[in-house]
């Protein structure tokens, strides 16, 4: 019996860095379904159009993406992997564009102001904002436009046909994007997952708004060793100035260190939920 | 010898939420200077073309403004004090305009989306994106639009001549902003201020990524009785996966309690520094 591919949402035009995270995580025989929204992505995969989502979660430049840790909360899909992908921005122009050719340049705003010196050394080039990279790409494509390139990923370049002129040419290397996979609740793995790296967990809660409540709190990992990667607060709604907070640790939800720290945070948490137990990416 | 009123930028057309938070801050005489972006604000505070600076840096629904907090770090102004804003959504009209005439809402797609509500009650009437609240006022009164309305702050009603059809159509009146004042490096206050509800100080710092460490600093203050209000995080540049930690506790920085605080965090961050010091807002 031959396997259907899993069918998967992110959002973003084809070509998108999402769609990069996406073929990571499930292949590249999985069917990618472009949205034009984060929650369009989250709704897919209530709806059952899908049989998984792919979402950035932060990006080691701009920070957080904060609608899908609010989102994360809403749709109570689990997280089971996580993956970095860096973010390669490559000028892109339909084939027989020369550089010299080259007076407009499309791309999201993001990434426009993250090839700042690209744009400093070759002032006979103007900045297009666009509502998005791989976008940008399809449309100069479609367009045939000879004096336009766009700011896209080497995977846009590839799917609409265009030529990559210069790779490469962001300000910072340093510029990864963190995405979650997110399966359905009922999802069942048929074998266990390969974790070379060992195990993440995600949660989220709230304290009580007592002095010292949030230090009590991570207490229950830094007393049992157990180590933090990542913490984020959100605002709680209909609460004004309190927050929920979103906490990434090292360790397998079955460890028995991880069970006495989640015992421990009931203690002191109002609310508490496992966001996901993942093997750690890269 | 009379006095000069004082000059501050904030971002947003004139009415903005922001102005109303300047006027709170320095009075009614205060000369409001608008601005396109937040690093404009900055960089008018810098050049000395302003005297002062406001700029929002949390809401209560939609979560901090990330933007500003990387800014505070760059520019090194202080943070004098704060207030919190009411976010009240008023339907504004040109004068002459009737409810039943209005067929198209313009404002900031942040507004829209605070005042849904309306928008199921009144199908007849379309949501249209604008750059700005208060900027949406102003172009339907000056185009002298018969079918529109806006939705922005009443300062906004009042500065353009518009008519407040419907006051506070948001969805959730637990919809805060909170402010900051920022002075240049060198300003000092004539007399002490007062401070009713006590001082609260904010700070910036970065531990070494190992397990711990982002404990150990917070029980600096924890072992001190100090209460944390607010904790952010936010990327450090170059450093994938590091975090620069925005801290926001009750007290006095010259008092002992928080003189020692800050000392013991001293032995545990790479780097810190004290935002300001300013009284405790509403």
């Amino acid at each position: 019996m031959k396997k259907t591919p899993p069918r998967a949402a992110f959002q973003g035009e084809m070509g998108a860095f999402s769609q990069e995270a996406l073929r990571r995580f499930l292949g590249d025989g999985a069917v990618a379904v472009p949205c034009q929204r984060f929650e369009e992505v989250f709704l897919k995969l209530k709806n059952k159009q899908v049989s998984a989502a792919v979402i950035p979660i932060e990006n080691t430049l701009a920070g957080s993406v904060h609608e899908n840790y609010d989102h994360l909360v809403t749709y109570e899909f689990p997280i089971v992997a996580e993956t970095s992908v860096r973010i390669v921005h490559n000028l892109i122009v339909p084939p027989g564009v020369a550089f010299r050719d080259v007076r407009r340049v499309f791309s999201h705003p993001v990434a426009l102001n993250q090839c700042l010196q690209f744009f400093v050394k070759n002032p006979q080039v103007e900045k297009v904002p666009f509502y998005d990279t791989a976008g940008s790409v399809k449309t100069i494509l479609e367009e045939g436009l000879k004096d336009a390139a766009g700011i896209a990923s080497s995977i846009a370049a590839e799917i609409y046909g265009g030529k990559i002129l210069k790779r490469s040419i962001e300000d910072d290397r340093q510029n990864f994007t963190r995405f979650f996979l997110l399966r359905p609740q009922d999802w069942k793995t048929k074998s266990p997952l390969p974790a070379p790296k060992g195990w993440k967990t995600s949660l989220v809660f709230t304290v009580r708004n007592i002095p010292g409540t949030l230090f009590r709190a991570l207490s229950a990992f830094a007393l049992r060793d157990i180590n933090m990667a990542k913490i984020e607060s959100r605002p709680l709604r209909g609460k004004p100035w309190e927050y929920l907070f979103y906490l990434d640790f090292m360790g397998h939800i079955d460890d028995e260190r991880t069970r006495n720290a989640l015992g421990h945070l009931r203690e002191l948490a109002d609310f508490l939920r496992v966001l996901g137990c993942y093997p750690r990416g890269d």
